[in-house]
């Protein structure tokens, strides 16, 4: 079967209602099982001993909507355009997931020079590259096994990596970090991954519940499925920016452990999907509902370089934590960073850390244990990490093209934020929060209730209807609210703001026409 | 605490003997926690919610032999004998792992060459490298989003490498593989446990259980402990140069079905630790095996180019099993494949590959949604696997240097191979089987009465006991038998055959003396 139709089935799969007729997969596959059929046996028909019904049921139950159903058709929609079947447009735009590159952003020179010369360390001495370029690259080596990048590394990362990511830390907060305490990653999912499994338990006859928020960046919710951890959600107050208010907090907490044992708390800051960056008082509060429930806190602060509102400034959890001094200071704490975001972008390359704080010093030999059976993060994005961790310094050779470029990206996003927020607000049936930070905006939408029946019809729920409408229209690829959570009878999307400027602008002109037309086809 | 305080609590957790005392990881950890205290809470000690009790079980009875607690020491020696610790050798040789660059093997010009292109993409203008590598950079950078390995690709992988990784499989087997079947992975680790993952739950009313090797390669014992998942082991024939034996299959299943629904066969070829390259007709017997009691075959061919018995010849699975023809044809099959071992020894990069095999379409689905939660494999370890799927072609710039290299390699290694049995077949108390394949010898030692006594009273068992006396005596780093498990009352170790062939002819010397010393210290 070809590529469209076996996403096609998992496209069904993910909807719910995967559909078994016509889908062959290669003659191979195509004897299908019998179901239910456990003893006998024919030669023309091996039984499968993995079938849906003998599936571990939390694969089934998992989710993961920024690469959903939407992207799967956005994918068949750009191969229908290669061939050259006639659309209402020309390209596919896909602002469906923070992928910066993707979407025009130049790498950092620097960065893309380091790397350069690890791979390639005949480089070093044969490339018109900067000094420090060279320096850094040869330290690397030499933390290297045999001064190859292509040696594992400690399970943990390469220690002058993780030194050098302590220090930056150190350097963010103005609060010492202890350098065994940083875990460098193939990107924050791996770290959020690891430690969310430490929790698999049951305590006090309950299995494990965490805290997320809705709406939430559903690597959370698909990891929780994946685990079998308890799910419970509690609403940022969208009349507040996104705050955490701490009464549904509190309210969240209660209703969850009637059926889990609430053990940890994920705050997302800055806010994916929804963009808001958390006062300092905001934090301090969160901080004392975690210490009141002893409550493992999950920082996901991969944005922390996405600020954008003039009022807003980021505060790490560990800072404020910190600065809270006891007991408050004791909180189980582990922060997230990657190098997917940030000013450089660099999706691709799988890089990040973790720092754990406060963590049971067995809990986390324990967690040590279970990362050294996969090996090592890969080297190439660990050498991308320490490129932000210790990047180029005034007075270096490298510095003056590195903050150039740095601050060119982040002014752009910066701009874009301010440009689609006010777009979409000066649009009927819109209403969009300010995007103090991160890569994504979460505007509220009407939908007139014919439009409501119609996604009923489709077996669609209507924010779904609606970004499939977009998308078969105008080639704008979205996801709909409900991939990450939203108040009953609320409809969002997020968009990211990563289009270049440009594209941007006639992005959201067509998205303009395309709601004014729908509103009016079903009105 | 110091680093080395730290691994040495990961050693004593390892060796199931976590103590407490003494142990502070900074001051924020070293308020510990007071055990079964779960309502009284003080200004002075905040109540952990991730204790070792509280800890998912699972992750406790994980153990990663290979990066075990003698590795942990082999660290701490390096770091003694930097600080000028007298020992009575200069360095440590780390025999435990297979990771060929760390040991002095260079990586292949075309791959490295390839990487730099891909990275800086400025160097396709501006080095001297042959065409082809430039060639294939552009392609690969086409493939992606926005031309940058920045960007995310496809979950399973980039297209382009996914169909060059098909072709070279029609080329290596001679039959057709679908593309869509295969999935890029950040070495062979990930496709394994997304694969196992899928057999979680409860068949018949038991557990699932997966039949594996003994001696077998720990990440499989330990990814079924993660994932709480039935150990069922089957015995290799040591006398029949590890061989599978039918019978013991048999047995295995039959005992494992008692406890688990026996739903797969983990067969590793050629074999790691023990270096054994299956025959056709011992693979033929093994899928009549598995079609018979139709389990989901887990085929680890990871060394599927570490070929050096004259006699023996890779067979894939799904090769032997295609010309079977039905219902063998039809045996549900995953083959692994990896860039870290091979010719290129690419450890650090993290690629690899999977190929799918008469998968339940519906489970396929399911697993390929699961993968996309992980976003995707890193780009510059899919772009090593171009390398090896497609490497450059007779009449190309790059050819010749690059079977050159390769060629270099594998006969390198080929004769360290044959070097290292026949040492060990010559000293007293030591039996070794031909290393056929792969990158290790797995010797049988004998172990004298008093010896087995000695470690009694250390509490170690005999093989660990003697393994921490080779270290500390000579530096030489190998793995004890037990931590891949071995018949009871036999003796093992694995050892790398991976020292360059100086470095590897002083440690079997350095060995021999040793092992005689130990022989006679303990008549």
């Amino acid at each position: 079967m070809s590529q469209i139709k076996l996403i096609s089935r998992a496209s069904r799969v993910l909807s719910g209602a995967a559909v078994r007729s016509e889908l062959t997969l290669g003659e191979a596959v195509s004897a299908q099982p019998q179901r239910n059929h456990t003893s006998v046996r024919t030669m023309a028909s091996q039984r499968k001993t993995l079938t849906i019904e003998t599936l571990n049921p939390c694969i089934k139950t998992l989710e993961y909507a920024v690469r959903g159903p939407l992207v799967i058709r956005a994918g068949e929609i750009e191969e229908e355009l290669e061939k050259g079947v006639k659309k209402p447009f020309k390209k596919v735009i896909k602002a469906n997931i923070g992928d910066a590159h993707a979407m025009g952003q130049q790498p950092i020179t620097f960065i893309r020079q380091v790397l350069a010369c690890v791979v390639n360390p005949e480089l070093i001495e044969t490339a018109k590259f900067p000094a420090d370029v060279k320096q850094k690259a040869k330290a690397i080596l030499a933390a290297c096994g045999g001064n190859s990048v292509g040696s594992y590394t400690m399970s943990l990362g390469i220690e002058l990596i993780r030194r050098h990511v302590a220090e930056y830390i150190e350097k963010r907060d103005g609060h010492p970090s202890n350098w065994q305490n940083v875990v460098l990653t193939g990107g924050a999912s791996n770290g959020i991954k690891n430690c969310l499994q430490l929790l698999c338990n049951q305590v006090d006859g309950k299995n494990s519940g965490v805290l997320i928020p809705i709406p939430q960046y559903p690597l959370y919710s698909a990891s929780l499925a994946e685990y079998g951890l308890g799910q419970v959600g509690y609403y940022l107050d969208e009349d507040k920016n996104w705050a955490l208010d701490l009464d549904e907090l509190e309210r969240a907490f209660v209703e969850g452990s009637k059926q889990y044992a609430v053990r940890a708390l994920v705050v997302i800051n800055p806010g994916n999907p929804t963009g808001q960056v958390l006062t300092r008082k905001n934090i301090e509060d969160i901080i004392k509902f975690a210490q009141k429930h002893s409550l493992f806190v999950f920082a996901d602060e991969v944005y922390q370089y996405n600020i954008y509102a003039e009022d807003s400034k980021f505060f790490s959890f560990k800072k404020v934590m910190t600065e809270m001094g006891k007991p408050y200071s004791e909180v189980e704490l582990a922060s997230f960073m990657s190098i997917s975001k940030g000013y450089m972008g660099e999706c691709g390359l799988r890089g990040g850390w973790m720092e754990l704080v406060n963590m049971d010093p067995d809990v986390q030999a324990n967690l040590y244990k279970a990362i050294s059976a996969m090996l090592c993060p890969t080297t190439v994005g660990q050498t991308a990490v320490d490129c932000v961790a210790r990047p180029p310094q005034p007075g270096e050779p490298s510095y003056c093209l590195w903050i150039k470029e740095r601050t060119a990206v982040l002014d752009s996003l910066n701009s874009r934020a301010k440009m689609i927020v006010e777009t979409f607000n000066n649009m009927e049936g819109f209403t969009c929060n300010i995007v103090q930070g991160a890569m994504y905006a979460f505007p509220r939408i009407e939908l007139p209730p014919k439009a409501i029946e119609a996604a009923k019809a489709a077996n669609k729920k209507p924010d779904v209807f609606y970004a499939f409408k977009l998308l078969e229209e105008t080639g704008i690829c979205i996801v709909p609210g409900s991939g990450f959570g939203q108040r009953p009878g609320t409809f969002h999307f997020r968009t990211t703001i990563l289009p270049q400027p440009d594209v941007l602008q006639e992005m959201l002109d067509v998205f303009k026409t395309f709601h004014a037309n729908f509103t009016k086809q079903y009105s």
